[in-house]
């Protein structure tokens, strides 16, 4: 696996027509059983699988990403949450794909794990391909590219929330407790929670539109099987998007 | 209905306690039978209806909105569609929003026709709310309020091919049916089209994305009737939310 | 007349070689007896009549400026004045001339409304055609092409203030008596106002530097004999500066 | 005289009360035969003088402006012109005005030479203003201050090409004379030149708009005694500011 | 150990009085025998063996720092080299800075290894605190800290050339030994080079001006003993800072 | 010697192989024995003798420069320093090298003398050269080209504090009794003065940081032979820069 921070320059070098995979997570409470890594761990893990299946560059993962929004991650009001205005994320994200395209890397694929994060990201990827004509970037997400089926199998025994209350519930902590076992708290998972989702925006967010937990489903029922379950079909599904774009 | 454009300053004044809503459209291909300003004519024809139901300041129509992607909207590629950078959308609305707030009128409804907008405005909204504590600013657009039973009924004949691809296709034509039928030239609408919807974003926009007649999804089917229907329960919807939030 | 807005994809590109003309106004209190939308009705409609006598198409209003200035315009401690900042309307102009130009739209006219804007129009225009080498673009508005004859057959009757102080007075009234009778509350129109021109700027604005009414010298004596002379000479400026510009 | 990098720390500070007088000039080229410097030079002469007669504290001039325009200052087609984008010179100004403001200099006055900065100075006003309301900001430069009588005076043998084509003419040429004569090259002044003030500004600038020596109106008749009338003028309408609005 | 992204909401909550040490490194090329990302794992590994030693939260590493220069860090003629915008990095430093305070931790330490970052830094650190008057932030790095005995020490067998051209040399190579040993190729490590500190900086950046290899002195005699050396006195200095600054 | 602003614009163009000097200086607290512009006064003294040494254009000195630091220059708590933020410094500077470049002067040398300066100059130049292929930029200082004999002979009869701690202290007094001796108070010399360096920044600054007179080691001991030293040891350093890079 080339994992970039730990390659040489000369080991980069040999690797001019590799993807680089940029895992972009965020630095957000997830309810009192999963831990503030979470975006990122999963981000992270998926593309160190990611990087063993093709011939991928990992580069280093964005660990602090867009605002967390109330009805997707529980919001500004928990403590733990450490946010980019959006400003910030669309320059971080284009000067980063810059800097790839002016060393010759036009591959790069950007495996978000925090939905908040897309439409800036996509703004920089717009802006860093007008200035490169050569690059091509792609972005996607776990959620995305999974099929009806797998989502069916995967809340065959309880009822599924929608995604955008998927915050800190079945499929993160699955995929937690498949990628990073030791950092959930399973004594902690809270039960019998719902948050509604409204078909509006409203700021400034307030406490109560926002169970108490920080969790927006319950996550009752995850499992590591359903985790392995979820990161082999976004797998499947990221390599289906490289022989498509990137062959 | 107090149009913000046709009262008086001191018509204004008389209305301290009305919700300002401002419409945001774009200016954006959809298709050859409709006009570049579909999204600007609904999101500023459902407001109109809305402000006689409501004590309500019509501000002007935003009419140049974020970057139209390939399949929500067609994309750069086509011609006549004129977009703002991400950066600028958020100032413009950011800048608005202020000073309505420094005026003191402090209840806001961004009512959004274009869905690539959205995550600007919110950014705009959370730096305007932090800046202006007695601000309140609500966003939301007439498909997120739409009820299952509604989309049921308007896709009673055809199958729903999912909200991203319903640009130009029935529900948008079916809006400017009802709200500016001399707009529609129904002799031109296409048939037998359907875009596939991706689950992943690319950048910079190839042609071939995107079907050629720049619509993404079949508007055969597209009534008056349907668009009034879509209309009347956006305004319900938009109420609700206004009983629950600004009152 | 090619109403961008009302015009379909393909109309607009039959009309590569056209003119775009964008109107550009405000959203500013204008005293006692005009709406606040006088700058965008102006500029949008004089934009109407040019586009009736040249190969022109009519891009949306921008209907958000420049901040009033006290001596230009009352200033920002009237309600209903809902102003830009300097780097907003920059990059919006800007955004707006960069895509027309990459769509090939190499003629740009900018009708401008309101004094304040033109500063922050012309670095919005200098940089977008240091960016588009083809891109052409002219800034014009209503009373500098106005000839002195045309000036004092206007202000026969009563003494010219200077266009300065011409803020809701016997040129902007008139128009307004011409374009949009049905909304000049023509007994509301103040009598024996004049704001005293100062030979220098003071921030922040004081209430007392701008007489209570909002408007800075009398409107008495406007008709829409007026405006219509007023329009009819602008018309014919603009059509010159076609000619010699984008012939 | 308190010239403020002559002064040290101390010495500044035993004139917290003083006004703080900022010249705001250009690096633009002014003809065959006036330097550079014309801008910053008439700035910075007639603020020295303004510190003799009021108790101010002269700050270092601002020697680089906002972009010369064709017809008033000859462009960017002449070389020797050095400009700064218009956001630039907001920040600069801005920067500079909240730094006074915090050190609790709250009455300042920007003595401008270059009639393309104002625009951009009076946008840093305004954002500094807002910042600090203690604070209070004039602008103001010397042609707005002068007379009719003067201006007749000046103009009593040639007639007056307005103030747009006042660039390394008369006014300015006298001003040199008076204020820096070792830097005017009288031998070299041109004659009968005189460009043609247009109702329309136009991008990019283009060689014909300008006379080929780079001055917009004969400064034929330039003489030092003119240059001390205006002068004295600028210097007694200046300190009349000073008495309304810093007393 | 508390690593923040190992943390739940609760547990960080728990900590509201630790210090928040945020490394801050790069990826960047150092030499053919050390790997991209050194900067970041010695800020990282340092900052680690630190939290053991105090009451701290250890934040996610910045991976991404500010442009290698020539005659610091080799310079963007290197491939691997991913750098930030000057803007970016203040923005980003300060956005996470604000963030923290928001939620109420005022004890932020940047532990920073890559000195290119430090300008800018202290830029975001300067605003933040600005903003927040109760946030108090410190950054230092480890060569800093170090006193004259332990340099001494280390180059008590080769000569010192200086901490400009400590790059990829005995320093960090020493470091990576005892806290990376796996990442360190030892049969690359490159002998008899050493770059020339020049008295000035000049762009653009000239392959020439930097060694073939990429490093600027060399790194023989670098051992893990070495790097321990450095890590504790390390350690030592920024405890004697947390008992001064933020006890 | 060629002053540009003493330039017309055709002595300019006759110049056109020249190299652009730029002094780069700051509005900064020295003391209470030496005036505010210190820095700008020795950069603009150093350069104007440069300038009669080579085939020198002499630009405007900018005036004001990044935030003095405590432990560089007393920092931000001392009146009379008046600052720009990085990003407008950035800009600044950026601008004013960019327009030369468009003006086809490619060799532009910064002569900055205010530390806190370099990091933000370094930032603009890489951009401008990044926009400009042709441009060449070259940053220095007086102290950094000083060979350590000089450094010896200056501080033969007191210990080097460092540079640092050499803020107003015997290099910047000798320097102005060299340069400017009229504005030297050598009566307010303070003695047996010396701030502690720390190797740590924070944020915000505090009062006792700094010794209280705002000089951060004795001046005592300067002599304007000791300022003519160090010129006569920076003219030759510059032009042995000038030979390497310029020729």
């Amino acid at each position: 696996m080339n994992v970039m921070h730990n390659m040489t320059r000369l080991d980069f070098e040999a690797h001019q027509d590799a993807i680089v995979v940029i895992p972009v997570g965020s630095t957000e409470q997830h309810g009192p059983h999963l831990p503030l890594g979470v975006d990122s761990y999963i981000a992270q893990g998926i593309s160190e699988i990611l990087a063993t299946k093709a011939n991928v560059i990992l580069a280093p993962t964005l660990t602090y990403g867009y605002k967390s929004k109330p009805l997707s991650g529980g919001g500004p009001l928990f403590k733990g949450t450490i946010d980019l205005n959006a400003k910030t994320l669309i320059d971080l994200v284009y000067d980063i794909l810059c800097e790839f395209a002016r060393d010759g890397y036009n591959k790069i694929f950007l495996n978000n794990a925090h939905f908040e994060n897309q439409a800036y990201i996509e703004e920089a990827m717009d802006l860093a391909t007008a200035q490169f004509p050569n690059l091509k970037v792609v972005q996607s997400n776990w959620w995305d590219v999974l099929d009806q089926k797998t989502v069916d199998e995967i809340f065959s025994d309880v009822k599924f929330p929608g995604w955008a209350l998927e915050h800190a519930a079945i499929t993160e902590t699955s995929l937690m407790m498949y990628l990073k076992p030791d950092l959930v708290r399973t004594e902690l998972i809270p039960e019998d929670v719902l948050a509604t989702a409204l078909p509006y925006s409203v700021y400034p967010a307030r406490k109560e539109m926002v169970p108490e937990c920080g969790v927006l489903a319950s996550p009752k029922g995850s499992t590591a099987e359903k985790g392995k379950l979820i990161v082999d079909k976004a797998i499947e599904g990221f390599l289906k998007i490289f022989d498509k774009e990137f062959k």
